[in-house]
């Protein structure tokens, strides 16, 4: 071979290692710049936080792993343009903390769901006598909820109250689910949503339910009772499994059992109330 | 007889007359003074509430019936007189709704707890993202308390802050207990207070947790564990049942079945923790 052949050879080779080598670094620091920190997938909604090192989530205690950021902020993208179902939580002043903060807990650690508090007014409500909490919301600004939340306490005093009353049967209108929880069975019988329904409550105010809404069947021993839109839970922890119950109607059993499962509330019976399927048909399983 | 004597004698008849109506109708004045309306004991603070007339409790629910107030004043001035215990709930930017309202619901249900929300200060806090709950009190001018609950959720920034750290430790050196629920058992750990003992926490922040205490032997797949004064519980759910286990522990099992009676936590089993009952023995209930 001439020199001047191996000369441009070499001049070839140089310029397909340049090349290589620019390509890698190029390669190499658009890597970098599209890993981050993400915590393993939870099923909560930290799930898609961008974290700057390496540690656990402070959310939710699960370790943090490098992860693409171009595919997170694409699954980002399609969480926020996925249409979230809006949770309205009623609160009022003697509202039992556990008839709220259970649905409240199922609800916001599902993805796909947008819960906020509302109440009468904004002004701050206190509950179990001792918790303080400021509504997201008033009635008369509240978002149009898909799913409306009643829990219980100390509710007689609301029962009387018209504006409550009828944005009760105004939200019923076109709200996917009504679930009460304890003695919000109440507002839910005041607004005549229980009529010719079966409900359950609180154990303690069965017979009182019954007596204020003779049209409506009100059981005893029932976890929840489920007519289609309208849901009526047992007293106080009972919200928790209605709320669940509504998730697997609403994204599957799957999804419910991993929320479950979050909330190590592996206590939870799938099938441990009564779904009323038709109105000659229906379904019980005893708690 | 001559009619003067009848004449005496029917004098001193209605003299006993008068007397006996006069003292009925004392009596009938009295007893309606000292009657009143009272729910049906239900366990819950409502039992001594006065009502004006018959109807339901407001609260639990519970048919109103009459009660003579002599005898409910005393029973309320027995129970003001008696030691409540003050029960600390620490809450915090993030914390997890559940991990502080079972707690809250469990010890607020149950006679002879005096509960109260302490934050780092008097700042609403933001839980869940969306219940802002304003604190009764901040670490500065919070009540000695006999239990501090640590609940979970975002508590990351707060194993760094001094000053919550302190608080616990200097409350950890005259309370009965220190509950701990979910990722709450990281500000124990912080503390020192884990050392040499076994715990447990949310499940995804057991390998976390185990390697930020070393000295600790942290456990899985157990619900609570009790040594004593430090009682770790696992993650959201589970601080319903450790706070049962700490009612159980301090006013027997009865009183903690008729509080999980009330709040339909039937799915409570008492035995469902580690109990550590001396450095060498322990007793261990499957979850």
């Amino acid at each position: 071979m001439k020199p001047i052949i191996a000369v441009r050879y070499l001049i070839l080779l140089g310029w397909f290692i340049s090349n290589f080598v620019y390509s890698y670094a190029q390669n190499l620091g658009r890597t970098d710049e599209r890993m981050a920190y993400y915590c393993e997938p939870c099923g909560s909604a930290c799930d898609l936080e961008r974290h700057a090192g390496p540690g656990t989530c402070q959310h939710c205690g699960m370790s943090l792993v490098k992860r693409s950021v171009t595919i997170m902020d694409s699954l980002s993208r399609k969480q926020k343009n996925m249409k979230k179902r809006n949770v309205a939580i009623f609160i009022h002043d003697g509202v039992e903390i556990l008839d709220f903060a259970g649905p409240s807990e199922v609800f916001a650690s599902t993805p796909g769901f947008n819960v906020y508090t509302v109440s009468l007014t904004k002004e701050p409500i206190m509950s179990q006598g001792f918790i303080k909490v400021t509504p997201t919301y008033s009635l008369a600004d509240c978002p149009a909820p898909d799913i409306v939340v009643l829990p219980g306490g100390n509710t007689g005093p609301f029962l009387k109250n018209e504006t409550l009353i009828n944005w009760i049967t105004n939200c019923s209108k076109q709200a996917e689910v009504m679930l009460s929880v304890c003695t919000g069975a109440g507002l839910l019988g005041k607004a005549g949503l229980l009529d010719g329904k079966q409900a359950t409550t609180f154990h303690n105010y069965i017979d009182a339910l019954q007596a204020a809404t003779p049209n409506a069947k009100i059981l005893r021993d029932t976890r929840f009772v489920d007519n289609g839109q309208i849901i009526t839970t047992a007293g106080v922890s009972a919200g928790i499994d209605g709320a669940l119950h509504v998730v697997a109607k609403l994204k599957g059993l799957d999804v419910a059992t991993q929320t479950a499962r979050y909330m190590e509330y592996d206590k939870w019976k799938p099938n441990e109330g009564l779904v009323v399927e038709s109105e000659t048909k229906s379904t019980t399983v005893a708690k």
